[in-house]
């Protein structure tokens, strides 16, 4: 059919108030556009906790598993971190993740003209910037068994206590978002660069064979390079634009994504896309969230900037319904308000501009629509 | 007595350049200040493999519990990346590290001034940057069991194979570790900021939660603060003044360390401290190293910087020896020669100076002394 089913979960801190601007961008397509969206709201996070004492219910679960698409807000706050980890907010997340098994985390870092100068890094390291993380999103070290926290009485154990997580993947985890990773470096500049730590962990050396094997025998038009994660790191700090698609597991990928996504400087500004497996409808399982988090110091002030979640959704207009044109449209409206200088409280910098809420800029791209 | 053991394991690459430089040192402190150092040198890493087969044989390991300090210049190369992991040249480092026990690797990332410009962060976010990592050296997933790659073969696994590692702390190593930061932060700015991923990992609750008890029970006037490792990545690139020591485990450490030398500009200038429990002459089991890798690329062309390893080897001296005011004096001669103009070819920039080879750089070093 060409209904698009979207659940939306807002979530905490400044997550409802940055989805309630990507509802006026899908009521604008409908009117407009005669795309047809069947839109659901539900909880996750710390909301879905108040309200039914689990970060994510079953219920919500299912309606997930039925939709096309969520879209996610964000979750967590201070007010949360006194609860058990089986219940914490992210927990409602990580669900989400795993039960979809949305296994590639598209992670694009793009540093926008007009805002080159909010980064730390200087203008001519980061000016054009436009890398993409790739990262797994479904095993490694965020979900192996075994794990917890156990007595540990041996003599000399201080304290008796041991904590334990475990590094797993299958190569076919390997392999299946090696094969995202190289098809997405082929629309973009052909180069795919993977980090792992080879040099100390046998899970690393699996991650660097099975990469190479895909490579090889699927992808040999694509340049494939290795680097150990430290090292492209420090590259990521020194030199960004050497990268085109950077590959990597959960756990860098965590830390690697946010780093990028902090040399541009736009860290209000970046979108994300998790993706899964076709359904068979043919669209892939999908969830897209802004990549920055709850904020919950500036929640509920209209100071946040809606434009990470409204460029998720151009991500979701893209990947999830083939509405590339929108998408464009979408992205191109955004980069039009910004160059006209309306700026939220994030973007406002020594070059002035003007100064609007998280509902006008809202307001303003669907008026460039 | 007041004799100074030392053991000097110049490695590949760069390491006997820079290493030769640092002998200089040693041997003038000798004839001037009257210091009786024992030193010996032996193979570690790709020399130790390409003449004994290992990359540290035992004779070689029983030489480093034998003496005060172990002066370690860098090993590795591309020559060896084809070698099993078992005798890959980072075996010899790492069982360097576990056999002595050196559980406090110390990271000091400093931004010189002369050389502030040379960082791809603007000269306002790292001028004057002094912050020291503390990273735990002797466990995590680095040292964790069950390790490796095995056949697994279940149904859905394309490649047949998985790979795994154990992220494996007790509360005996967290602790041991935070008091090391702690101790530090006493003479810096009195303050610790200790990082893992809490929200996702058992380990890093237990990481929290003991570094949390160190402090409650044994350091109350320290100031102790918490980050996911994530954000605190994030919170170095684009602040990094705001931290004084900052804690955090063995495989957080290797990323996060390598993005605060990168900060600094000084890759070239950085040394490293990594410190076990004392021995029987109530020195602490030490090695010292720069935070500098092996630089196939320039070995042998006389363009190396010996100022890391130099910078090492004061730590050295204030850490294993008790010489603070040597240690200074070492210091205060690195920062003079700089003042100077004086560059390899590494902090040749824009603003001139005088080009000197690894071994000039060596001789005025010694001559300011
Ligand atoms: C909130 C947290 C569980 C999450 C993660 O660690 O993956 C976040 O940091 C992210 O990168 O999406
Ligand atoms: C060479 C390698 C084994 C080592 C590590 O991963 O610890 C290095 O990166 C370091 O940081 O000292």
């Amino acid at each position: 059919s060409d209904r698009y089913s979207l659940l939306i979960l807002p979530g905490d801190g400044i997550g409802p108030e940055v989805m309630a601007e990507v509802v006026k961008v899908i009521d604008w397509l409908g009117a407009h556009r005669g795309m047809a969206f069947d839109v659901t709201q539900d909880l996750v996070g710390g909301a879905a906790y108040d309200a039914h004492g689990v970060p994510l219910t079953d219920a919500t679960m299912a309606k997930a598993q039925a939709v096309d698409a969520v879209l996610l807000g964000a979750v967590g706050g201070p007010k949360y971190d006194v609860l058990d980890f089986a219940v914490k907010p992210e927990r409602g997340l990580l669900r989400l993740r795993k039960e979809l098994d949305l296994f590639a985390n598209l992670r694009p870092a793009q540093c926008f003209d007009a805002l080159a100068d909010f980064s730390s890094l200087k203008r001519e390291v980061v000016a054009g910037l436009d890398i993409l993380i790739v990262r797994e999103l479904t095993s490694g070290v965020y979900f192996g068994e075994p794990r917890g926290i156990h007595a540990d009485d041996n003599g000399d154990n201080e304290g008796g206590r041991v904590g334990i997580n475990t590094q797993r993947y299958t190569s076919g985890e390997i392999r299946r978002v090696a094969r995202s990773a190289f098809e997405l470096a082929k629309k973009r500049r052909g180069k795919v660069c993977s980090m792992e730590k080879a040099n100390v962990m046998e899970s690393g050396i699996l991650w660097r064979e099975e990469t190479q094997w895909v490579h090889d025998n699927e992808f040999p038009d694509v340049e494939l390079t290795h680097m150990y994660a430290d090292n492209g790191l420090m590259q990521l700090v020194r030199q960004p634009r050497q990268f085109d698609v950077i590959l990597t597991d959960n756990l860098f990928g965590d830390l690697l994504s946010d780093a990028a996504a902090m040399l541009t400087g736009s860290l209000g500004m970046l979108p994300s896309a998790s993706l899964g497996a076709p359904m068979a409808n043919g669209r892939p399982r999908a969830m897209y969230e802004p990549v920055h988090g709850s904020a919950p110091d500036i929640a509920g002030q209209g100071k946040a900037n809606p434009i990470a979640c409204i460029l998720s959704f151009a991500m979701a207009l893209r990947y999830s319904f083939g509405e590339g044109a929108a998408a464009d449209a979408l992205e191109a409206a955004v980069e039009r308000v910004l160059a006209e200088g309306v700026r939220t409280a994030d973007l406002m910098g020594p070059d002035g501009g003007t100064p609007v809420s998280t509902a006008e800029m809202g307001d303003r791209i669907v008026a460039a629509l």
